[in-house]
């Protein structure tokens, strides 16, 4: 078995088995006793909290454990709204952040808030002055992701910091995919993690919030953790998520080197091995492990389930969205190729050799898949002026395989008009025309569903 | 060492240990993933769930896990009360739940909801009348514990439970104490327990909600859980927390009748050993490892350096409250003298031989105590019709000690009048004069402070 899936949670790293054992005895009191066990476990948690404040570089008394990174940004966003809900409800949130964020976007909205979506470029990068343009009279907060979980393209944080920073706004940084990699660099005003993708263990979040940020706690009062996480604290996993922190950190320069070109490799080889592939996310500012790319005329799971049977364990689409936000919100707001999506995200530990096989299978992997939906060989040299396609009904990937089909019996210059209900087909039409470097006219409503104009252009 | 606090925190159980580290393996994947290492963790997350629905007594299907049981407390109440929005937004708890339940409340009261608060007897019971007669039209929840974390008090929650499901109204049982000893009976709505009060790890809590039981998750949206706890699922410690109620319960029985001996001895014999103290709680329907006691003259704090110092570990005053609430509203609440408190709760391991330890060394450590606050050698034989002390500026125990030197000064049916400014001689004075038969004439606001009035009837 080949684990390709750290990005969703990594398997426990051996120092945080260890400490975790070793903590096992003395960490099980109450840290707020007086007695000899309870001070023993607070010892425990001073020392962790020290550690993990080292790591992300922050006071230790800036920080707190929460019991999981989601939970660390749904308390962190909503109270950096309550401690700034006398300058305005306005919340500022990237298009492509992780689900915990954008649902505590909705609860705010739900709650009479105001949201403002920022978006990103094709290679899922936010722009710095579509903050400074989000920025408002009335913004509370904004949030950004350090790396994107999905396609791993690194955003430009310390400079929306500054913008935020020049606007008396705070910032606050979902940091769950880079923090094994490193500190989040800039002036950012919160912070949150999860030990589980780093290779602690589950159970264990963080939330940074610096000296002088507004923050309210919201919900009931709870005496723990400087009151901004309730509940009896975890110390046996809160000890071994500050030491597996700086374990992977000591790893981390000479990993990312190696996993760097590992996934360069992947990035490199994929479009000769598979026609009809996007290879998607930033080829240059992106984490170490992490690639991703998207497969025309397949559906993601089926691939999944096929390489899984292989021996292969990878996601598709947007990992850890409810299914409310499936197909990728990522995907669509990069505007990307969203059907047959693979994202590999590799161990550190990860064997040259398991790469290779990876990549001498997946072609026939794709290829199977393609062959069961009747997927296009492509080409063809019809004369037609123009011609239309009902889909109407097909869901992902049908109508793309339809449009695909058709092409081919138009002239250069002709039309194909596709007729889907299938919401994907929004995402994925325009998106093949960009691969397939076809001409995308437009959409126009139609007597039922949605008629997507293609020119033929080669 | 002998840790006398399990009531507090218990230390993890072999059983859990074993579970957990079988576990770490297996249980790291994401349980929504389809492929192998996926299917294995959920594998692990649904046999622990089906455990753990049958030690509680419901399906399986209505069971959650959380991050804490304070977690799964304040998750439970909201959820309860927003699924009943419609019928009103009234909320009754005894007034001697655990802070999580009265924070809870405190929320609900500052978010527009009313709470009524429902007393107790001198023993820490609630009646269930009291509860018949707080129900009304715009009740949404009512809550009560299974037992009190504080003095082992068991309540009558299958006769409280009569009465709400009579009225239609959902019943709210925090089981945190209980749950180790056994199912909690009677046809209750709702249901809390956590794991490291019966040896399980911490970070685990649980939420049972009865089928057909209205309810609103309250908060962003999150897919884990049927959508009850945020955040990624702690496998591991899930399945540690439900092999290790498994295993408590197996040996219950046993267990139950072996402490139940060994606090019975207690509340039997420190009357005898140490003078002036009082044995609170319920004799007869209590949890079989907890005892509490109070002891006049003495400040509960220093008692417990001092028997930390003699290798005991107890707590005093209310456990897990938060400082606002101290000193313990469940001492306030039973009209039981709260200076001098001493909770006692044995872990199944303890030896009797521990326990006639803590029996030899208590006496001395009391007297010590009251030594060096100058307590009063008791009796006298005064002539004086009335005397005035000025105990203000004093806090708990003093004005006590005060009141009984000057009690002596009096004749039988003379007065002492004690102004004092402690809010604990509130308590703790008319408690006195119950321990010490004299008789309570009551209290008047003072130039300075309050005016408490003592007859001498003895």
């Amino acid at each position: 078995m080949s684990y390709f899936d750290v990005a969703s949670s990594a398997p426990l790293h051996p120092v945080a088995r260890q400490a975790l054992q070793a903590s096992l005895d003395e960490g099980w009191a109450d840290p707020s006793r007086l007695y000899r066990e309870g001070r023993r476990a607070r010892l425990l948690l001073d020392a962790a909290r020290e550690a993990a404040a080292e790591a992300v570089g922050c006071r230790a008394d800036e920080l707190v454990f929460t019991s999981s990174g989601t939970r660390a940004v749904h308390s962190g966003m909503a109270g950096a709204l309550a401690g700034r809900r006398r300058v305005g409800r306005h919340l500022i949130v990237s298009a492509v952040e992780h689900s915990s964020v954008l649902h505590s976007a909705e609860a705010h909205e739900d709650d009479g808030g105001a949201v403002t979506e920022v978006g990103v470029d094709r290679g899922g990068a936010v722009d710095p002055e579509a903050y400074a343009a989000a920025l408002r009279e009335d913004t509370a907060l904004a949030c950004l992701q350090s790396a994107n979980h999905e396609v791993g393209t690194v955003q430009p944080v310390a400079r929306v910091a500054e913008v935020c920073r020049a606007a008396g706004v705070p910032l606050l940084v979902d940091a769950a995919q880079s923090l094994p990699w490193g500190q989040v660099d800039g002036g950012w005003s919160l912070l949150t993690g999860s030990a589980h993708k780093w290779g602690g263990p589950a159970g264990v979040g963080l939330l940074v919030v610096r000296k002088g940020v507004r923050f309210a706690v919201r919900g009931p009062v709870d005496e723990r953790e400087s009151g901004r996480a309730v509940g009896f604290e975890n110390i046996p996993a809160i000890v071994a998520a500050a030491a597996s922190l700086r374990a992977v950190r000591a790893e981390a320069d000479a990993a990312g080197v190696r996993l760097r070109e590992l996934t360069e490799r992947i990035r490199a080889r994929v479009p000769g091995l598979v026609p009809d592939v996007e290879v998607v996310g930033d080829p240059v500012r992106r984490l170490p492990h992490l690639v991703t790319f998207s497969c025309l005329y397949v559906d993601g799971e089926t691939v999944l389930h096929e390489l899984d049977r292989a021996g292969f364990s990878v996601s598709s689409g947007s990992s850890c969205t409810s299914s409310t936000l499936t197909p990728s919100h990522v995907l669509r707001a990069m505007g990307v190729v969203s059907e047959g999506n693979v994202r590999v995200s590799l161990p550190s530990g990860v064997e040259e050799a398991e790469v290779e096989r990876f990549l001498e299978v997946l072609p026939g992997v794709v290829r199977g898949v393609r062959e069961t939906l009747g997927a296009p060989v492509g080409g063809g040299d019809g004369a037609a002026e123009a011609v239309t396609v009902d889909a109407l009904g097909m869901s992902c990937p049908l109508p793309v395989i339809e449009l695909a089909k058709a092409i081919g019996r138009v002239r250069v210059g002709g039309t194909v008009t596709v007729l889907a209900d299938d919401e994907v087909a929004a995402v994925d039409i325009p998106a093949w025309c960009w691969t397939q470097e076809q001409e995308y006219v437009g959409e126009r409503p139609a007597d039922r569903g949605v008629a997507y104009v293609v020119r033929r252009s080669s």
